[in-house]
């Protein structure tokens, strides 16, 4: 008998699958860079005063079958009722088309935001059909390309009209009828600014003399359709700005806002095939009249043109942004939810006008049946409030409605607890005739009868008049564009959403190398459960009964992430890193003000600093004080002394990101930290930059007071196209009274709510659990050191072509890596630009372009690429050097080489005609790369200036598209 | 109040989906073709004596949602168990990668058979990887690219040494300690053919002085590991060849059969990552060594060249194949099972070499632990019959068998009954220490005491010594192919199975317009249930207790297929079409003999008949005569006369498609039946064809005894690039009891088994169920007049451009139409398979070529495909046929032209050289095709002849491919 080397180490380890390099790539990678291990050169470019040496505290890394038996264990714990509960989420059917095509598929959810358009015309045209979809629907102008979500996006249209109305009242007039969760969020974001929510029942109250805007919900959180045409004139009497929170199915029967003047429309499209999720994500949506577009604030999509003339989409409008406007920015709004918006936009293109607006009549005959089912019983006890409503019916049960709703319950429906004398009761696209006989039932008992009159006719069958005012039914046309009419089979949806993808560049192709973006493997165990009913189709007003499992998967999640932080008490609600950010300052601010420090205001913020940051902390109430940066890269000690010392009594917080967003452990931060203690600021970390950190250092332990981190970064939420984003904010004990609280304010003292939903994009949590809960603590570990070496590894064959701009301890970088341009952009004429776009012909997504220096460019290459993808990028980029090399020598003329006309297409690439002067084979395969699977852009580089001239946010006419 | 229009039919219907032309296409349609309705049209195509005008018996259309409840329902009936049942059904982790981006994925699964090469590369690629993998651990040099499973590979292994032995002998030696589902299935072979099955306890009992071949399982059933090398020396010197059937996990341990001079490997790969699937579907594997390649039955993927001389992949050999030799095939093998061994293949490149010992290792360490606790339990009334073994026990405890393994079953573990003595006990991947804890103590009570001993050690982990011989260890190195090192981390899997599918065309991209294939739409809602675990992870042996889901889906689902067809009785366990073929010949070999006419042997067959109907004859015990056709394709009735009378007393049966294979409803088809029972004969009609047929007519009223059906055609479970298919047989009441039995014999007396399990492949049983139950009686009956409308509406657009060869009634034809190319042929010399491979140029799938005539084009639209679709396809032909025009008036050289040089890649078009007379954008977009989405062939026309000249059947090295 001969006994086989049984493995010492157990085979099936998830981060074997989820790191790139093996132990071999490994140790070759370290022999480059110059280190015997992983533990040298982390020992080496981590300062030691924050170097944590401990070990996780989580439990050790299962595998990813057993990963899924625990969470199918905690899906158990959610129970699937149905959802009558309305206040802006339903049930939908999400068709399953959809669902394993955008949501399943990698192609979708692992591209990045597009910022390189050339390389992301499919989803562009996804998010232009969303737009268009939100356009028609509202009757307006103009929709960016998504929100966060309702309370978000009616928060966003606050501060617009505040920006673009004429009065300077601070008062904010709300209807009462409105979301109570859209009014949490409201005054969240009210208080800071100094505007002044006005909430009136305006059936009964009067407008007050002044105000600068008016929110309006259509139909109402009760359910009725209110037509809004006289407040509307008398708002815009009063220099006021109106916004209409609308539901976009009921405008397919119902006039639009657009149509009675209305100047902004806000509000979800969840309920267009986006499961509930307890919460999130789904896409928010935000639409101005015309004269509005450009204070849109989020991402607009836009037509341009590309060099060939052809039509090519792109963002329109990118001067708006925070990235770039910084602290002059009116939002801080960055990620949008596009893999949501794409799922929506895509539930319209299937079902095209007639289907939506057949959707919206079954809807609201549910409703109407229902009503009628009620009047029927005739009982004294039971009456239904309004006449005219779209979904939502509102039962009056004087002193019943606790029992109805328990009742209801028993039988498997959940419905809206209005107050002790009404219940609130939304059909939606999954009502069944069952259903309003069960809950016809459960009223007849209430009414001591039996429930059909006698008829055999099955009760949920009979005729029923509508109630929609017919003064206010639609009459205009909308999605009247081809691509809302042509994929109606399912053969012809598959056809169209495969052709979009395949125009895309996502981490399904190879490396996305961008740097601050931390675009690593998303991996397919932590995505499979978020579409699980158990986990997608719960409400988030679910009773807590029904939702023990998302308890224990968000206690657990918030447990681990304190651990790996340092901090004391996490918040998962913010739904972006942006809201992350605006929860941890506003955090600051009431600690401060509790502490009768109100004035304390300023908030230091380093001049290499996201631009979210200084956005944030103007929508947090404070001033942005910018401190400057020494040779090297890291923040100025000395000037930090300087601002502390100039505003000492007022100073708020720092906002400083770490390692760097130059890609550096700054030496400096345990002293930084120090300082502005002393002074009596806190100090907020941006935790952008984690994944350099996980298991080597801890911010709440080397001096922060607070971080937001970003779970679509180092917790392998995929980015999305551009969303979704989580980014829960971590704090030391301190500050945990002022984390965010339940925007229906059911978990003590109302808190600020900085999502619509207590625990924001609740949906998607599956996946950073999973993610913790595969690689355990020496996973996490071994990532953060592998992601260390990569970039270092990368830094280490490239600066002998491109200098790498800083880098710390012994001349080494920590996750990501500057190569600076700006020398050879001066001699040769070649551009930052030049570059990325043509890594795209060599098969790549370019780095992070001039952020955070211009004529620079970022490379993060994550722990998750391995080294034959790493050595193709080195390869590539020093086959570019070379190609610039020839531009300088003047073998090529400046403005036509293989850089200034990259990205080449395939169609330029077999022109008839061919007037340049290097070979096709230069432009179409350079430095020898894979012909077989080559991957072609779809159109050639894009005329941004053009596009923002000539702004067109909503899908072209085919001839446009016309050769 | 306005009353909203509310729709008369309810919105949501599945048929609106499935179906691609809408009511308004629809009637564009019928104007083309002249008629008033789809009423009208099947009226005047479909003969009055078959018409069928009742209403299909089924359950009405439920919605996609409903179905889905219905099915969880079912599925919920089914109980997960953990299964050590072992008999070559395992357990197994399919890695969530290739789950997600295989089996999930359209771009594999609605790929077709890669008949055209050029564009099916991707998959070719991963077949070339299965058969590398199964050529290196049996040590064999030539494998196919997979078969349907153990048993039929093991039949075929038998045929084969039977055609390539000396031996003159008609027995086969078999060892008593082989699967008995193998038994049985070589048992059903070996019969018709004379071949004389002899069953041998070779422990004990001696070989036959004289037998053409020996069946050898390695391990054996009982797990034991014998060395087979004296065996294999005997059996060689009485001029026999030596089947093993091997495990391939066990391979990566053992010494392979190759290296003992085994002429033939057979077994199955669904250990490597594919689910159980209550039996199937899973790839089978056959191998042979040098010296026999040219006799392998099956699809076999070979290298060849390019027009440029590029290796590239196809399909080699095809001339073994049974639609090319027809009657003088050795096999009907056609359907492989493609996506199953692709994901099989996956299994290898992503686990390696060390990944896959690593596993067998943990496999086996498994096993012995459990024989060292069972030894130390120390109870005279347990003991482990081998003592070596690779991941199988046999545990003797007499008397006590079924008490163990109900004691075990209520624990939640399945195990083998042997006998009333003998438990089997398998361990396998998902084999946990608890398991062996669980067991333990089961065999613990038993003994009467407490397993561990007394130690506090975990048993399970236990240090124990390996139980594989020593001398049998494998010492070969395998899987060094660079393929199978390279795509470790997820990341690097995800590229390459996006990489491979991005080189494929399928159903994803457009219209696979193969006359004879019905290439319709395979819906997400049919294919989602696939995956579930309820469905996925049973083996074939459960208990009934644990499979009554099952048990009601496969009873609904004969039920519903013999209602469509009009038969008494439907067995579903043929997995393949020619397994359906097979089953259905021996009912009917057997009725004869059952009736004493067992001299009845003579089967008719038209010429134009599928190759495979031939084939399945021979193989069962028949002797092929062959009916030929009138000028009007129409099966030559006067001929078929002759050859009745000549045959009258011998003849057992007719075999004819219908509508025919030419796309026609033949008018003669009742008189035919007539003809043919008159003289005694029974009525086999193909139902390959049964598209045309759903609801108009049903072969089992209009004269047939039996047909198989291709679920893989009508009933919409995909081809998944060549496999899996479902072939079931459907007969009349006479014929039901010589339906196909269970291969265990569990289901009374023994009938044959075409299929080692008794439902065959039922975890994809399923999808026709879906189909069935979303699309309902009217669905049904539209789909097959939309599908005969859109075959006649491409009839009528390309008349005037090419014959349509062949028609019926009116000059209709059925649901496809047959291009009539060789007179264009004869006067431009531009070919069939030209005018094929330009069409990659225009973004299609070509026709089927030559079949049923040489020469010609057989095109299937089917009802899936949209009008716009279809009208893209005919301005395709028509525009090809300006430039076939173009090539006869001489403007472009017969061997200089874009149809002879088609298909045009990028690498082509884009070159620095163009030395073709016609321009660049004539090869790249010619007819104004989409140039952003536009599909590009990543290899130019391959040269088959060079292939089959230079055979070459696993993974070429990497420098094969520098160019």
């Amino acid at each position: 008998m001969t006994t086989p080397q049984f493995p010492a180490r157990d085979i099936g380890q998830f981060s074997d699958r989820h790191i790139g390099p093996d132990a071999e790539a490994e140790q070759r990678m370290l022999e480059t860079v110059g280190y015997d291990s992983i533990a040298d050169l982390m020992d080496a470019a981590i300062p030691e005063a924050i170097r944590w040496t401990g070990t996780l505290d989580l439990p050790p890394a299962a595998t990813e079958d057993e990963v899924i038996a625990e969470l199918r264990a905690l899906a158990g714990r959610n129970t699937v009722a149905v959802s009558m509960i309305g206040l802006g989420y339903h049930g939908t059917h999400t068709p399953a088309v959809i669902r394993r095509n955008v949501l399943e598929n990698p192609a979708w959810y692992t591209a990045y935001t597009p910022y390189q358009p050339e390389i992301s015309q499919g989803r562009l045209e996804a998010l232009l059909n969303f737009q268009t979809m939100v356009t028609d629907l509202t009757g307006l102008a103009t929709a960016n390309a998504s929100m966060l979500d309702e309370g978000t996006a009616a928060a966003e249209a606050m501060t617009l009209a505040r920006r673009a109305g004429k009065s300077s009242s601070p008062v904010y007039v709300v209807d009462a009828d409105t979301l109570p969760q859209t009014i949490a969020v409201l005054a969240t974001r009210a208080e800071p600014l100094g505007i002044e929510i006005r909430v009136v029942d305006l059936d009964t109250g009067p407008l007050p003399a002044e105000f600068f805007g008016l929110h309006l919900q259509y139909p109402g959180a009760s359910g009725v359709v209110r037509d809004h045409s006289a407040l509307v004139e008398a708002a815009h009497a009063a220099g006021a700005l109106v916004t209409v929170a609308a539901d976009l199915l009921a405008l397919t029967l119902l006039r639009p806002p657009g149509e009675i003047g209305v100047d902004i429309a806000a509000g979800t499209t969840q309920r267009f095939g986006v499961p509930m999720g307890f919460g999130g994500p789904h896409a928010g949506y935000l639409a101005v009249r015309a004269g509005l577009e450009r204070m849109l604030p989020g991402r607009l999509v836009g037509v341009s043109r590309d060099a060939a003339g052809d039509p090519a989409y792109r963002l329109a409008l990118q001067t708006r942004e925070q990235h770039i406007r910084r602290e002059r920015a009116t939002s801080n709004i960055c990620t949008a939810q596009v893999l949501l918006a794409v799922m929506a936009g895509m539930y319209a293109v299937y079902h095209g006008p007639a289907g939506l607006r057949a959707i919206a009549q079954r809807v609201h005959r549910r409703a109407a049946t229902l009503d009628r089912l009620l009047r029927d019983l005739a009982s004294p006890q039971i009456s239904v409030v309004h006449r005219a409503y779209f979904d939502t019916l509102l039962v009056r049960v004087p002193g019943q409605a606790a029992r109805v709703l328990a009742d209801a319950a028993e039988r498997g429906i959940n419905l809206r607890l209005v107050d002790a004398d009404h219940v609130g009761i939304s059909c939606d696209e999954t009502t069944t005739p069952a259903h309003l006989e069960t809950l016809a039932d459960v009223f007849a008992r209430l009414a001591g009868s039996t429930p059909g009159g006698g008829s055999d006719r099955a009760p949920a069958e009979v005729e029923v008049p509508a109630a929609l005012p017919a003064t206010l039914a639609r009459t205009s046309d909308f999605l009247s564009h081809p691509v809302f009419r042509s994929h109606h089979s399912e053969t012809a949806m598959l056809r169209y959403l495969r052709r979009l993808s395949d125009l895309d560049y996502a981490l399904d192709r190879g490396m996305i190398p961008l740097g601050s973006c931390t675009m690593k493997l998303n991996a397919t165990t932590e995505m499979e459960p978020v579409s699980w009913a158990e986990f997608a189709d719960i409400h988030p007003f679910a009773p807590a009964a029904q939702t023990a499992g998302y308890a224990e998967l968000v206690a657990s999640l918030e447990r681990w992430l304190a651990e790996v932080t340092g901090y004391d008490a996490v918040s998962v609600q913010p739904n972006a890193g942006s809201q992350g950010e605006l929860a941890g300052l506003l955090a600051i601010r009431a600690y401060h003000r509790e502490r009768g420090e109100a004035h304390r205001d300023v908030c230091l913020i380093p001049s290499s600093a996201h631009g979210t940051n200084a956005a944030s902390a103007v929508m947090a109430g404070m001033r942005v004080v910018v401190v400057g940066c020494d040779g090297d890269g890291d923040v100025d000690l000395a000037d930090l002394d300087r601002k502390i010392e100039a505003h000492r009594d007022s100073l708020a917080a720092i906002m400083v990101t770490y390692p760097s967003t130059h890609g550096v452990y700054e030496g400096g931060i345990a002293a930084l930290c120090a300082k502005v203690h002393d002074a009596g600021g806190q100090v907020y970390v941006d935790g952008a930059n984690l994944n350099a950190l996980l298991g080597f250092a801890k911010p709440g332990r080397f001096g922060a007071d607070v971080s937001h981190l970003n779970l679509h970064k180092t917790f392998c939420i995929p980015h999305g196209g551009g969303g979704p984003g989580v980014g829960p904010v971590a704090v030391r004990a301190h500050l945990a009274p002022y984390l965010p609280g339940d925007p229906l304010g059911t978990d003590g003292p109302v808190r600020p709510a900085v999502s619509a939903a207590r625990y924001g994009s609740a949906g998607i949590l599956p996946i950073p659990w999973a993610y913790l809960r595969l690689m355990g603590p020496d996973g996490l570990t071994r990532a953060t050191g592998v992601a260390v070496l990569a970039a270092n590894y990368v830094a280490t064959r490239l600066r002998g072509h491109y200098p790498v701009l800083y880098a710390g301890n012994k001349g080494l970088v920590a996750h990501e890596c500057i190569l600076d341009l700006r020398g050879l952009t001066r001699t040769t004429g070649v551009s930052v630009n030049d570059v990325a776009k043509r890594l795209i012909d060599y098969g790549f997504h370019a780095p992070t372009m001039s952020f955070p220096v211009a004529g620079t460019l970022m490379v993060e290459p994550t722990e998750s690429e391995d080294l034959a993808e790493l050595d193709r990028f080195c390869e590539a980029m020093i086959a570019i050097r070379a190609e610039i090399d020839r531009v300088g020598a003047g073998d090529w003329p400046k403005g036509d080489n293989p850089l200034a006309n990259a990205p080449h297409t395939a169609a330029l690439v077999s022109g008839d005609e061919w007037p340049h002067p290097y070979p096709r084979s230069v432009a179409a395969y350079p430095g020898g790369i894979d012909r077989i699977g080559k991957y072609w852009p779809p159109v050639r580089r894009i005329d941004d200036a053009y596009g923002d001239r000539n702004l067109v946010c909503a899908c072209p006419p085919p001839e446009a598209f016309e050769n």
